[in-house]
């Protein structure tokens, strides 16, 4: 199973779609090209226009609800990637991610809500997918969203094509 | 209009001035070049010895003072660039932004706080200001002050001069 | 004194030893390599299996508490890159730091904080460790760590070896 099926098979598992518009929030382009390094915006668990995961984890929104968040924000990510380059096989390395949290006072489980996007990076991507990480549990997010990612990805052409 | 001049342009329409020092808070660089890329330090809305805007964003401090605190984080980040690289005619591509504000517990405008940035880095680069961006609501920020903004840029120079 | 003895000697100042295993809490690598540059994971202020400070600054937790935290974070990311390039001669640069510190509702020192990682890294590589840096008071972070650093470092050598 290629990059790509690998990502289809993910959506479908996952019982939603990313074919439509990954519709950003604002007044920044969901991703910049620098050569072969591509930075992609902060992601939040939106699908189509709906945030599928509103709200503070571990007081409304429990640690499972946060972690499909932490996948959606993923996907999203991984949709840009392969309408910028016409296919995820162009993606060589995930540099870093950051993953914020929208969390309650004493929540701790960063790293746990993380980890679903890591997993879900490596499945998709393969050897391609291990990355470098920062978590962090933050006091809001855009939308009141649950979860946002962001991503610096090394792919195997450069700035003329991808 | 070139880039130098629409700078001139906006720091006039604020009616703030950037001549001066631009003061950083702690041990650290404002930017650190590493080839044609430059990291900007984050950077909060000072203008000389002041901090203009500080307070919880949709507490004591309103969108309205957000959003100009962003626009002052991201002409001290513009300032930064004008006397590394000599003139803004060097930037050429802003790759990523992160907005960070500290605001209330049920405050979910980031975006429109970070949209004020944003839409500045256009005004005065034209296309070389779109940019990748992530904004996040965090709980403090250093001074107190009510928006941090940092940023990595590609210049149209290497290392040796800018 | 070069750079790897400088190492030692600041843990041995510490009382602390980066010996034995960098543990990391998730599914992902403790560093990433693109070239000659390496992006640092999040790296909490834990030595062998023990997070050493934790807790809310400005709170349970001190200034100098939380000083020594981002110390150790600063120390557990020059051990991993000692142990991936072989010594610490290879360190070129330290290009960004981004300091987060969970911290209390009015603390508003987090630049306090991030000065003690920053005089690390200049005491321990000298011009190469000068850094661009952002720092951010945070709500939360994994496993109740007072502080939580990350790092893109440039080194002298490329992808086939440090």
């Amino acid at each position: 199973m290629n990059k790509d099926q690998a990502f289809h098979t993910a959506a479908k598992s996952m019982g939603l779609s990313f074919d439509g518009d990954i519709k950003i929030g604002g007044n920044y382009v969901p991703l910049k090209r620098d050569g072969s390094t591509i930075y992609i915006s902060g992601q939040i668990p939106r699908v189509q226009d709906t945030v599928m995961v509103m709200g503070r984890v571990g007081a409304t929104v429990d640690l499972g609800q946060a972690r499909l968040a932490a996948q959606i924000c993923a996907m999203r990510a991984l949709a840009l990637l392969q309408r910028e380059c016409g296919s995820l096989a162009h993606v060589q390395a995930v540099l870093q991610i950051t993953v914020d949290v929208q969390c309650a006072e004493g929540f701790t489980q960063q790293s746990e809500v993380a980890d679903a996007a890591s997993d879900l990076l490596v499945q998709v991507l393969g050897a391609a997918g291990t990355h470098a990480r920062t978590s962090v549990g933050v006091y809001q997010l855009p939308k009141n969203a649950s979860v946002e990612l962001d991503m610096v990805v090394k792919t195997s052409m450069g700035s003329q094509s991808c």
